[in-house]
């Protein structure tokens, strides 16, 4: 059986200036490998609403779960949240209970609760929170949209509560080989491989360093002993 | 006037499996900007046909320029080429002056140029080809589409061969401040900032190191004597 689709929506500005480079894409990619959940696409959008709206229902229509990161927080430029609801054509209010989280967390540090923090209590209508054991602003899930922090530490903690909640498949097992022989050496056996188990994906990613080259054989697949046979034929093709 | 607008296309399962971590993206970001073009969306999908021919079709029509990156080496999984030519609805097959370029290399290096490397000479009708200084394989612009290579000293390679042939707009400047409050209480005036400088955008990133926190609030644009005033009101709102 098929395992379920992800997609993942980051927003930003400050990725696509170049200023910020992205780490939650590459550890959201690994959790959800772990998990049996196929990640098949990402897309990165700046903090404008047009294009948040038309991405998020993109992708909660083609993907059996989405996770966005980015846009959360209390500033002007923080408006996923109003575009998610948009995308769900939905309200969207300061909510009681998400209100509370914050109230307690200002009461506790001294800062005041005011307009601008405020702005993280607005959830939309229809939405359970998600935890955020960091800095305590929720996160959301409306429909099968996962809205979480960008901040790499608040992300990962916010996976980290959603990830259970769902079901996933097998996990994806992979096994690799270095091979010291060109590319194009072995991209004969490997079409070969890839023909005679349609079931695995066998990738091939060159590398070249200190006047060395060759490529890492990756062959990825949910059952173990189909990786392990595509393995041994590799290195009997291989001569090993 | 608007500056020209850019998207990248990443392809690959290894990037979606969380096996690699992309850095294409974070480069080609830094590079377009310095050069005046706006990366508007980056999409990341797998060695997928279907999913390869429609993003390249919808990032071709949705903004001025598109680069592609990852797929054009010889073995079975790297689909770039014939993808992008069904997205033009082009034929493609092995062209004398790609031919030529990987006979002299692999003449050079004493390798063979077998069935699999002449794969890496097939290039979509009317496209021109891109300079590879690195390892010969050439990458190809087709109408507004710059296709690439994924190994990132490639990428870079070729990125550095493309560049100069665009027309780029006014590069985007950038300054900004760390302050060392919650972003709660400076939003109000990145507020009236972002709504007094509209031609600008103002960015708010919060961190939280050794118990520490505050923001790196950003602004950027094209006009430098804006992004100058722009810091100076901020600096008076902060009292500093």
């Amino acid at each position: 059986m098929a395992n379920p689709s992800a997609a993942m929506l980051v927003i930003g500005d400050e990725i696509l200036s170049g200023r910020t480079r992205d780490s939650n894409m590459h550890f959201l990619a690994g959790e959800l490998t772990k998990h049996g959940i196929d990640l098949k696409e990402v897309r990165v959008v700046a903090d404008d609403r047009d294009a948040i709206v038309a991405a998020v229902k993109a992708l909660s229509e083609g993907h059996d779960a989405v996770f966005t990161s980015g846009g959360i927080g209390p500033t002007h430029d923080d408006i996923t949240a109003d575009c998610i609801a948009a995308a769900f054509e939905v309200s969207i209010d300061v909510r009681d209970d998400a209100r509370a989280i914050l109230q307690a967390h200002y009461d506790a540090t001294g800062l005041e609760l005011n307009a601008a923090r405020l702005r993280m209590a607005r959830i939309p209508e229809g939405a359970t929170l998600i935890d955020n054991p960091v800095s305590r602003a929720p996160g959301f899930t409306i429909g099968n949209v996962h809205v979480m922090a960008g901040v790499p530490a608040v992300f990962q903690a916010m996976v980290a509560s959603v990830l259970p909640t769902l079901t996933g498949g097998a996990p994806l097992l992979s096994q690799s080989l270095r091979v010291y022989r060109g590319e194009g050496d072995i991209a004969d056996l490997l079409g070969q491989l890839a023909a005679e188990y349609a079931d695995l994906s066998i990738g091939c990613y060159p590398f070249q360093k200190d006047g060395v080259f060759g490529a890492n054989v990756v062959v990825r697949g949910q059952d173990g002993s189909r990786v392990d046979a595509a393995m041994a034929d590799l290195a009997r093709g291989l001569d090993l």
